[in-house]
């Protein structure tokens, strides 16, 4: 831990002795009593304050009026039991806010009654019996998830405190906050101290819980571990789970999760102990990472999937909405955040979200502003990151993400210099993500399928080189953890953005090297992706890129001859099992171009090619007896018994077809003729005519890259 | 052809002779010079007109500062010089109309100068080289984009006609209008004659150019086919090719195509020959087809792919604006026609244009009118039809088509019975559609790919009965076009929508009969379809039923093994060879539950079963060496070895899952034990039960259907 952070700690420490009384008032974490005329005011002044209100409102009216249901859990995820306590709690959250906002007591009586009720059966319920963990929750079948519980539902307390008489509060407190925190932290203990975002979940839960009920010494064990030596506990998750960019080592899918209760705990920690400046810890690394999430999404919304990711999850999911109003209204953020907060449709009903639907309702509202940016990984900001490239505006953005990044846990994928490519709002390379049919209690319980491991995971389903047809550390977590990929170089000039990585461990005596550059020759409408991607060694061994690109194939400059009558899988193991070759073909020209056409645009892969290149062609699914997977496709360039080798392809987005209109234009790419120049350990220099003109590339493996010419 | 429409015939015929002098004026098509001062004011108005109007003189003045570009026809579909005698009649359009809305001579200059180059070169040109028919076209590959051409082109010279002096008039009538009237009339002249759509942007071409030119012979050939004895022409066009409900022989997708050159053609009549009454023909056919186009979208917009069909074809295309437009303001049609004119985002910027866009300026939109309806087909009426069942609003539609249609020439495909069903804006049980990727020249010169017959066309591409592993009439067109299928009920209740129809020649000794059901239980949000399709013979036959769904499988009540390592075809022939069969179960249950997710809704196939019935799970794309097939996904219903069999299945929509707000409701369905009570030629009756509830369903299949009861 660098030094500055350690004098932080104990500055905290002192601070957290000194723990005042103060704030001992209620509600006070997302809605205040000083501040709850002025939400009153303001969901009947605010658009988009009053639509959220509205939404909350017609939830907690469908509440008051069904029936109390707290079933005795039984189910995994998905399941009845399981989605009656999500909704109980969602209940519970929404009948507060109700209540302060309307004073009508049927919400406060909801709560309560709930509440009791929970209070009377919780300690009389045995362990989960679908319990995906040891010892495992209790309510739900993951501890984590009655974390969760315990988040929302203490908000929800806090909003109706005033509402309960003494012995209520202590029948509650008594008979199901006491019990659940002890089930947090001590039944589930190794995951209270866990780093990692079950325990921040576990911690955030136990400390807004001590803050609500005053009880100090779960606020302390929260902040500090339950041994209160800030080995484990907010503090430590705060500095070891975050790089100093805010980014989250276990990738942006999880950030995302992650970041809710992050967030939640820190505004609470800010409205009771504000002296501890909980915002600006780490050089204010909650509000870098609230951005760093939104840097983290590509134009469509969605989270880029890298690692163990849902890929239909957008920053419209309620973690961003919580993080967006908080950091917009306590943090300073600027206008730009308004753009997200318009694009979710919604805020949240309370103070950071009257600051936040008024701001919009205004006219303050200016675009993300997405960047080209190197996000740092590890909590030094020394293990490698997640380059990316931007390049046009919000409306048709081509984005590049190179990922740089350390293993990412027990969520990482063996995809060390993968990379994705966005454009025209819709992905063109993509990243399987998870194999997870997340809360589908038919697909292996909802939980991840064994295919994430014997497919997700491994290398070949990502857009990077797999060696000897295995997976980087040979699938290995605990040897990926061991090591990080370098960033060697990354540049953003109104020219061209570069970035440029390299992972020396990943396959024995092989170094790899990645440059991806977002380049637009003149009278271009949009940049090409210019790959380079150099593996170094001195033995021979087979390499294999794919390009799983989402779309149609149009065109080769090379015949396919698709298998006809049988398919069969590309080999035994790391994923291998798992692809159908559709075809392959040995490659006789300098150049192979393969053609497809995607959203109505055409992309071009044009890549240097010898005798011993070869191309195959795959649909992911072999090896899948319960049709887990999707049947994704690839291109496979693939060169074989060669010592180095350095792959160059140039993929070019052009043209368009308009199936309403009735026209296409631009189906033959301008990229043409790569040829290599030089290429040795320290450099690779090559041409390629893009309309006629020549461009000269020329990359310096220095410890910087030190120049690129273009011209 | 019925005595009313000879009569009516013969009326035209002496209208004809007739023929007054009325309306040389120009412009009098979609623009007349009465009402101009009337657009004039609308494009300041009415938003929809004001934004139409930007687009076309966008359109209009990027066309003026462009070098005109006449190039030697040298391209097939979608290359350079096909595009730009497209982009080059789009433009004379476009700035006729700018003339006439601005006055400024720019626009004028630039038709007359575009169309002087044209009456230059024209006749210098042979034949085109890459000609697709014989004699094949001239300016295009396709005698078809010619006729097409000269349709646009005409109205913009009626739009600069007064622009001209009566020289260039001469020049251009005599060296290029003439020559491409004789071009299109005699060298090409069995399209001319033909009763197809080709025929009719044929005629419809020759015939405006003649009312525009003062030609009256061109209108009389036009109208009555080149002898005049109206064996052929637009009104033999319009006696054979609609059914007298409007609907188009070769289905939706080229009812779309096809209704742009009689409704323009139509109109034109209407102008120069009021008295002819021609939007009164066959009791206000036109205003019949352009409904009866509607009615064959789904509220996603887009047209039901029967057929040879591309599946991305919408009603926003520009043939159904000009169709909706002039439906509305010249034929009666209700305010519900607003809803697409606003869907359409545009209009026409013409007379008919003003009258929409005034009426949405003033509130006057009603939600289109989708309705559960038989469609006939058919010059009489008696050739089959399709049968559309509605349920539920415009935002979350559930839909059945049953095609129960006769060949349509062509392009029709070996699909009678077919049903498709859509719910919650998308596709659930599909069609595949064409084998083509329109306009994409390196894709089989942007016509249709072989797979075209061998796959799309053939049976088992669609949901319905194939028998002995074959197509309906061996996949023989003309032995296709020898009968129809017969609507045996269609009936559409509050309690439930059902259409029953029969097909007794597709299969030599099987007589089919298909009848679906929408039905909503108490208590469902839902409706179920419910589909019992009884294939009647005395010798035994192998009945294979396929489900083309969309989305992924989630469960099923009995094991499902796919091959892991190796796929292999289906069969040899009719369509059975491009399946790849991923895996194949004999049922030993009475009940067989397949359940798939689809856009968030879960969809559960309950179908009986018994010791004949096995499932298989196809996907499409085997023989397919160049990656021309989408690889859709099918459960295959196979009973072998029976003589008759009734299929019985339900279809349930159930649940959701929300992958933002993570949350999953009801992912098993209510439907269990189907029960089979009676079967026999006159009479199916089978019972269910839904939610606990038991209902029974009772088929009587006499020529009527006489009963349903439901209880």
């Amino acid at each position: 831990m660098p030094r500055t952070e350690r004098l932080c700690l104990v500055w905290l420490l002192i601070a957290g002795l000194l723990q005042s009384a103060k704030a001992q008032q209620h509600p006070s974490i997302l809605l205040t009593r000083q501040n709850i005329e002025n939400v009153r005011n303001g969901v009947a002044r605010y658009p988009l304050l009053q639509q959220s209100w509205k939404e909350l409102k017609k939830d907690a009216d469908k509440a008051i009026k069904a029936t109390i249901d707290v079933p005795m859990p039984h189910d995994a995820g998905g399941g009845v039991t399981h989605e009656q306590h999500k909704k109980n709690y969602q209940n519970i959250l929404a009948c507060g806010v109700a209540w302060q906002i309307t004073n009508d007591d049927r919400y406060a009586r909801y709560v309560k009654e709930l509440l009791m009720q929970y209070a009377a059966v919780y300690n009389t319920w045995p362990r989960h019996p679908r319990r995906k963990d040891a010892p495992g929750g209790k309510m739900f079948w993951q501890n984590l998830n009655d974390c969760v519980w315990q988040v929302y539902v203490i908000q929800g307390y806090d909003c109706i405190y005033d509402y309960l008489n003494a012995d209520e509060r202590k029948k509650i407190e008594d008979n199901l906050f006491e019990p659940i925190v002890k089930e947090l932290s001590e039944v589930n203990g190794d995951i209270f101290n866990r780093i990692h975002n079950h325990g921040t979940w576990s911690v955030a839960a136990v400390g807004m819980t001590g803050y609500v009920c005053g009880r100090k010494e779960w606020v302390d064990m929260a902040l500090h571990g339950s041994k209160k030596d800030d080995k484990s506990g907010f503090l430590a998750q705060l500095n070891r789970l975050f790089s100093p960019d805010g980014y989250y080592t276990e990738g942006p899918y999880y950030q995302r999760y992650a970041i809710l209760p992050f967030i939640l705990f820190a505004k609470t920690i800010h409205q009771y102990q504000p002296e501890l400046g909980i915002y600006n810890y780490r050089s204010g690394l909650l509000k870098k990472a609230v951005n760093t999430a939104l840097q983290c999404t590509y134009t469509n919304k969605v989270f880029f999937p890298v690692n163990d990711a849902m890929k239909d999850k957008t920053y419209e999911s309620e973690e961003l909405v919580y993080a967006v109003d908080i950091a917009y209204s306590d943090m300073q953020s600027a206008d730009d955040l308004l753009d997200i907060a318009q694009q979710q449709k919604r805020v949240i009903v309370s103070d950071a979200g009257v600051k936040v639907a008024k701001a919009i309702a205004e006219g303050k509202t200016k675009p993300f502003a997405y960047q080209p940016v190197w996000i740092s990984d590890g909590a030094d900001g020394n293990e490698g990151g997640l380059g990316i490239l931007r390049w046009g505006s919000n409306d048709d953005q081509a984005c590049v993400v190179m990922k740089a990044a350390s293993q990412g846990m027990g969520h990482g994928h063996f995809d060390r210099l993968n990379i994705l490519y966005y454009d025209n709002n819709t992905e063109v390379f993509s990243d399987y993500g998870a194999v997870r049919f997340l809360n589908i209690e038919t697909k292996n319980g909802g939980n991840y399928t064994r295919e994430n491991t014997t497919w997700g995971k491994q290398t070949i389903a990502h857009n990077t080189i797999a060696v000897d047809k295995q997976s980087q550390y040979r699938a290995n977590e605990k040897a990926g953890d061991r090591s990080a990929p370098r960033l060697v170089y990354f540049n953003a000039t109104s020219q061209y953005q570069v970035v440029c990585a390299e992972e020396d461990h990943a396959f024995e005596g092989v170094q790899l090297v990645r440059t991806a550059i977002l380049f637009k020759p003149q009278g271009a409408a949009m940049p090409l992706l210019i790959d380079v991607f150099k593996a170094k060694s001195a033995a021979p061994h087979q390499y294999d890129l794919p390009f799983w690109y989402q779309g149609h194939l149009t065109d080769s400059n090379f015949p396919i001859t698709a298998s006809k009558t049988q398919l069969l899988p590309a080999g035994g193991n790391y994923g291998y099992q798992h692809l159908w070759v559709n075809g392959e073909t040995k490659m006789n020209t300098a150049n192979g171009v393969i053609t497809f056409i995607n959203n109505k645009r055409f992309y071009s892969t044009t890549f240097l090619a010898d005798t011993n290149t070869s191309v195959s062609f795959v649909t992911c699914g072999a090896n899948d007896p319960d049709f887990n997977l999707r049947n994704e496709k690839a291109y496979i360039i693939t060169t074989k018994a060669a010592a180095g080798h350095t792959f160059i392809n140039i993929t070019e987005p052009h043209g368009k077809t308009n199936p309403v209109a009735e026209y296409t234009v631009g189906f033959k790419p301008q990229t043409k003729d790569i040829k290599l120049v030089s290429d040795d350990a320290d450099n690779t220099a090559f041409t390629f005519t893009y309309n006629k003109v020549t461009y000269k590339v020329n990359l310096q493996y220095n410890n910087k890259l030190s120049f690129i010419t273009i011209k």
